[in-house]
């Protein structure tokens, strides 16, 4: 059995394509694997807690040395963690808002990324002192942008601060894989976004399988 | 006189060195300019709401057009723009927090970029319907990393999800111009970091200077 985390990250609940790409995923992930565990996120409804001057020094703090207060100001954070830690594969759909992630979505890796929880901190390692303490993930990130071109050789690919942001700090969540299905030209409403969705839609088969092979290849 | 908008986006109000940096460009700028206006904007202590599917369709709704909760729900959003729209210099400093910015940050941007008030929309203008409304503003980007080489020739230049980001979004603030300081090495504590907070604090200097020469210009 696998565990999946599936993070929803649009301010919307309604139309929203990015949440619609994320259902498709789930339904076609279950009825793949019916007995697989999904454990769901939604960012968007519900944004997690912005970091503060106290929740820093509390993860700064040695765990065994907390007060109850910075114990209480890590719940959050522990309870992503551990949503995290359970799941072999992330799902995040998620909207680019502003070329970037919502800051919804920034305020869940703002929480997660934490020393000794998600990543160890050491200076004997020289230049490059953080190593991730998971391993062996998955990401599907499933996007939805109103403009277009932010692909490998797209004319936006400069403004595209969302998959690569994602690839940068998954290292950090212990991802070695990434798989990008992206829905572009949604402000547009005309037959490149019909046709974007389309073919999204139809990468996503082929996304469950390789994902599932991969697992396979852990098993 | 120059209106300048400030705003620090560090959650630490101790020690951080991005609001240090942001404390000695103010004073500079000052001592040059005493007639100037500063507004002060601390989202690190204070960060906006995150946008709701509520505040997306208030934004959407013509302005005569909006109830009484939405015009309350963009009070924040129409209060940010405000500040945005009165300065021609905006001063970021802000911490790298997992390679892109805080989540508080983004939920500032998220908040001012805002159809009809920061950028024009329409597809008469083609591939490129978006437009920003203000014009002529300088940004004066100051951050602090705890890594390095995250510059133009650094190693970790594919990692940077800050000042990239700023750029692209920059635009759709009115923003023409960038001038970036940035103080890297901050989790090694060692003779590069020293180093680079003294470089960093050199070229605050020029980067007045040389803003200060452009408003001239505009004048």
């Amino acid at each position: 059995m696998t565990t999946l985390l599936h993070i929803d990250a649009s301010a919307r609940k309604n139309r929203s394509i990015s949440r619609s790409l994320g259902e498709s995923f789930k339904n076609q992930w279950l009825s793949a694997n019916p007995e697989d565990k999904f454990i769901y996120r939604d960012v968007g409804s519900a944004p997690p807690d912005f970091i503060s001057e106290d929740w820093i020094a509390a993860a700064f703090t040695q765990e065994n040395e907390r007060t109850d207060e910075q114990i209480s100001l890590l719940r959050v954070s522990d309870l992503l963690i551990e949503e995290l830690s359970q799941a072999s594969v992330i799902i995040v759909s998620t909207p680019m808002y502003n070329y970037g992630m919502p800051a919804s979505m920034k305020a869940w890796i703002d929480q997660v990324v934490r020393v000794n929880k998600t990543f160890t901190f050491d200076l004997n390692r020289g230049d490059s002192p953080l190593e991730p303490i998971m391993s062996d993930k998955s990401l599907v990130l499933l996007t939805s942008c109103g403009e277009f071109g932010f692909g490998e050789s797209g004319t936006r690919k400069n403004m595209n601060h969302l998959g690569p942001h994602f690839r940068t700090i998954s290292k950090y969540l212990g991802i070695d894989e990434v798989h990008e299905v992206n829905v572009e030209y949604q402000e547009f409403s005309d037959i490149r976004h019909k046709q974007s969705i389309e073919k999204a839609y139809e990468s996503i088969p082929r996304v469950v399988k390789r994902v599932t092979t991969k697992l396979d290849s852990l098993a």
